[in-house]
């Protein structure tokens, strides 16, 4: 299979695109490609074109966009993965995960129990960072879509959010079993799928008392399963549920 | 939550039991616990009791089974993992994961595309390490039961398994969707929940047309999705899945 690569200029055949400087770099120094090289070219919007490298120097590598071609299918199933943002590296993980698997969005949320703050995203260049995570993983698994990174909420901006945009779909706040009188098991949701979903997901420490009661106004509170999952791989399982019940799979 | 230590030998309460050598270096030098500790112990085949170490000496750790108490529930969809070995480590997070979200069992499988031998499986004492794995993910997840970790099969040996285990539960294979024309979407499996189900996951380099075309006489073969999944992800999106279509979730 053709490497494939991001240029979010790339819109139509025949077209000569320059691409981005460390997809440049990566089709040069990594990969070792030069002039005449075949190559796939995606824009993040869905589109993608069969294309030849016709340049690659220092100034940058330019491409000329061919016939188009189908990309892996987006899911029908609009899935925002609304995720507490976790310790370390592993937001870095379960956006590559979510991308992989077909999530259209996915939102940081700052909760009582993150360990981290608004500041200190902005200073790490946090969003940047998972923005290139995000590309990267639409690279690897076929997708012309890179989906969004919204920008960060504290819990109440998404409680808040998802009270106005509540006809966008519901919204499935995952819970530890045990933590709420008012969740429902999986098997519990409509059968009926819907067009679009928020699937929340708490931190390592999990979701306080205020904060569950506070979501069960707009969100159904959902259990998966007896089991204590990790936060880290929580998206991944609801999602892959998520597409499981509502025919995605 | 009081921690817990895994020891294979406790079965009723009131017994003094020794835990395993590693169990006992976690509580004291990692934990620094000691003698009046409250604690949880498990046997790995579903039992667990409250508990209190009694003596924490160099010569081993002993502790009074108390009070039984009932661990997080097993699933009742039992699901075998039949994973063809992956690169590196990633087979490590693939029990990991796999333990965590209830598996009844893993077994490694040697596909034409394996890049491993059973030789030297053997030699890294692949096996220790991955019963380790299951053990130290049990711990976590809250679960009693430790899923075991059976011998490595070549692909052969696992259709030939699975010709003579069919009465057990259906095999599904995951393919790449295209893979194959006999593969149907997940969603077109039957809705009645099977009592037990293995799930065949392939290596990195995918199967060969020459497996696709063996297992397709014992198993389903089902693709996930229009999107490219990582192998090593695939075993807990197939699981999630599962979970998620016969209402285990």
């Amino acid at each position: 299979m053709h490497p494939r690569f991001f240029a979010p200029e790339a819109q139509a055949s025949g077209e000569l695109v320059t691409l981005p400087d460390e997809e440049g770099q990566h089709l040069t120094r990594v990969l070792r490609l030069g002039a005449g090289a075949a190559v796939r070219v995606f824009n993040g919007s869905g589109d993608e074109f069969e294309s030849v490298v016709e340049a690659a120097a220092k100034d940058g590598v330019r491409v000329r966009l061919g016939e188009p071609r189908h990309p892996a299918p987006e899911a029908s199933l609009q899935v925002t993965l609304a995720q507490a943002v976790l310790k370390g590296d592993k937001m870095d993980d379960v956006i590559r995960d979510a991308v992989m698997i077909g999530a259209k969005a996915i939102r940081p949320v700052l909760t009582a129990r993150t360990e981290t703050t608004a500041a200190i995203l902005e200073k790490g260049r946090r969003q940047d960072r998972w923005e290139r995570i995000a590309i990267s993983s639409a690279k690897q698994c076929g997708r012309a879509v890179v989906p969004a990174i919204l920008e960060p909420f504290t819990f109440e901006g998404l409680i808040d959010f998802q009270l106005h945009k509540w006809l966008a779909g519901p919204s499935i706040m995952l819970v530890e079993p045990g933590a709420s009188k008012g969740a429902v098991p999986f098997s519990g949701l409509d059968v009926e799928p819907p067009s679009a979903v928020t699937v929340v997901v708490g931190p390592e420490g999990g979701w306080t008392p205020e904060e569950i009661e506070a979501a069960g106004v707009v969100c159904r509170l959902v259990t998966m399963g007896g089991r204590t999952l990790r936060a880290d791989a929580m998206g991944l399982i609801a999602i892959s549920a998520a597409y499981a019940r509502w025919r995605e799979f």
